[in-house]
């Protein structure tokens, strides 16, 4: 499995972008002041599905052959990715088969039924996830979708940070989140060919720290049921998103919990979006100052918005 | 006192366009499937202190003398209006005097002070914060900032049109929501000359409908302390405001407290922004279906974000 390309890229977004939204960019005074840099909010939060997971998913499923198409797709998710290629496949009207732990969050289910897919529930650990998904594909030839580890995903996700250089094109940085290293990678590959000069910083849970680890020590390092509230980041590097990072990233930051959360009130206290506790952690590194920021042109990708309003951190 | 004309509007338009967001345009896939048409949101609960009311405030400051200028200016607002007219003072460089009730949210109060205006405390009533305003006038010579019935207030709300009729110009109606009146109005005269095929729709809470009776009984029928939830829009018509309402408005809609918080955290969980219950005013009157929009293309104006994010109405 190869690392994709910037031309890569390139395809995905004429493939996808009539599809997504082309999200828009925000800036606050108040944040610029706490930083001493203007900062640059790539509001991925406010895309379809609530999360740039739907440019990978869209991506991979439009870029199946006939005969895939036929039998359809599938993948094991309770988050983004779940959603995204459900709706995907809605779009491209196939089949989509999403097997969900019995214990994920009713809204995120119903969001998945609503797309018209196919849902099966297993017990909530990674064994029965994938037992129940490998059982599914043979039964159904299904292309498995996986979440990151995938060079059409990667060159999907990779489009957020195109349109961001688009956008605002003198950045000096690029914070990410990173989970299982998928958006990170794309926009890694972005960066590296539209202006190299602009660094990409990975940000990480101190509770979910497996890539700072794996740079660390220059081999995979995956963290098992990590503790943290930042649900989207539970998962660890692959070996296609670790090879990338490792040859395009220098910089992992990480945060505490409670940065989480304090990040996480503030964005939407003052900017008035929605942003899940995943797409804070960047923020938080930004307002930790664990880097000079000072007069620099921070471009920062708010990667999802999906949060329960029924029970939120701070009340 | 005189209705501006559309050329004030675009005169205000050139003096503050750049010290304000050019807030974005967004639409949401399942607003529009229930709706049946396309539904266009200009989210000044996006814009700067939250609100559109930036808007007006800062056309009606930097509209000053050099001798107004230098006496500053004065207002009461327990609301979004205190922040603008603070916020503006602080860009002008000049005094701000700002009444508050005693009660009033302590985020409020911080919001205010933070941009350097001068507070005065006063009992919770419309005749202490009248009187305190208008001995402070008299002390210092600042010029009250009027927060609706006034035409350069009006003329900077109506801005907000000009921009969405820019960013989606085809529009068959925009719905606003009505409190004072000085939104509906900008918009009505802005829309009057841009496209006068766009129907300009007010919205109202049934427990604040005092424009919906007004414009019924052709005469200012205020309504006293409205108990709703909608805390923009508790105030009622002024004399220039409802004359504006007259000349160009022919339909106000009004929306129950439970369809008010039910579009609210409609627009939360679908759209990952954050609508204060006054901006959900005109998404629950789209819902509520009380007109046609099949087919039609529909603009909303959010009017504000400002919520206390400790209390929220569905928890």
């Amino acid at each position: 499995m190869d690392l994709p390309e910037f031309s890569d890229i390139k395809k995905a977004h004429s493939r996808i972008s009539e599809r997504i939204h082309r999200t828009p960019v925000l800036t606050n005074r108040q944040v610029d002041s706490i930083t001493g840099g203007q900062v640059f909010f790539k509001c991925e939060n406010l895309q379809k599905v609530g999360a740039f997971k739907i440019r990978g998913a869209s991506n991979a499923i439009f870029s199946l052959d006939d005969e895939e198409v036929r039998r359809g797709v599938a993948t094991h998710s309770s988050g983004n990715h779940a959603q995204a290629v459900a709706l995907s496949a809605k779009w491209r009207n196939i089949p989509a088969y999403i097997v969900m732990p019995e214990n994920a969050p009713r809204v995120k289910v119903e969001a998945v039924q609503d797309y018209g897919a196919e849902i099966t529930f297993c017990e909530p650990t990674q064994q029965a996830r994938e037992e129940e998904l490998e059982r599914i594909v043979n039964l159904t030839g299904a292309t498995f979708i996986h979440p990151y580890n995938d060079p059409r995903i990667v060159a999907g996700q990779g489009t957020a940070a195109v349109e961001l250089l688009e956008q605002q094109p003198d950045l000096d940085m690029i914070l990410v989140p990173v989970g299982g290293g998928g958006l990170i990678s794309g926009t890694a590959i972005a960066v590296n060919e539209i202006n190299a000069a602009t660094e990409v910083i990975g940000t990480e849970p101190e509770n979910a720290d497996d890539a700072y680890l794996s740079m660390k020590t220059g081999k995979l390092v995956p963290v098992e049921s990590p503790d943290t509230i930042a649900d989207g980041l539970r998962t660890s590097l692959g070996e296609l998103t670790f090879e990338c990072l490792q040859k395009y990233v220098t910089t992992i930051v990480t945060v505490s919990e409670q940065e989480i959360v304090d990040a996480m009130k503030f964005i939407w206290e003052r900017m008035k979006i929605i942003i899940e506790p995943s797409a804070a952690v960047p923020v938080a590194a930004v307002f930790g100052q664990q880097f000079n920021s000072t007069d620099k042109k921070i471009g920062i990708i708010l990667s999802g918005g999906n949060v329960d309003l029924n029970h939120l951190p701070w009340i």
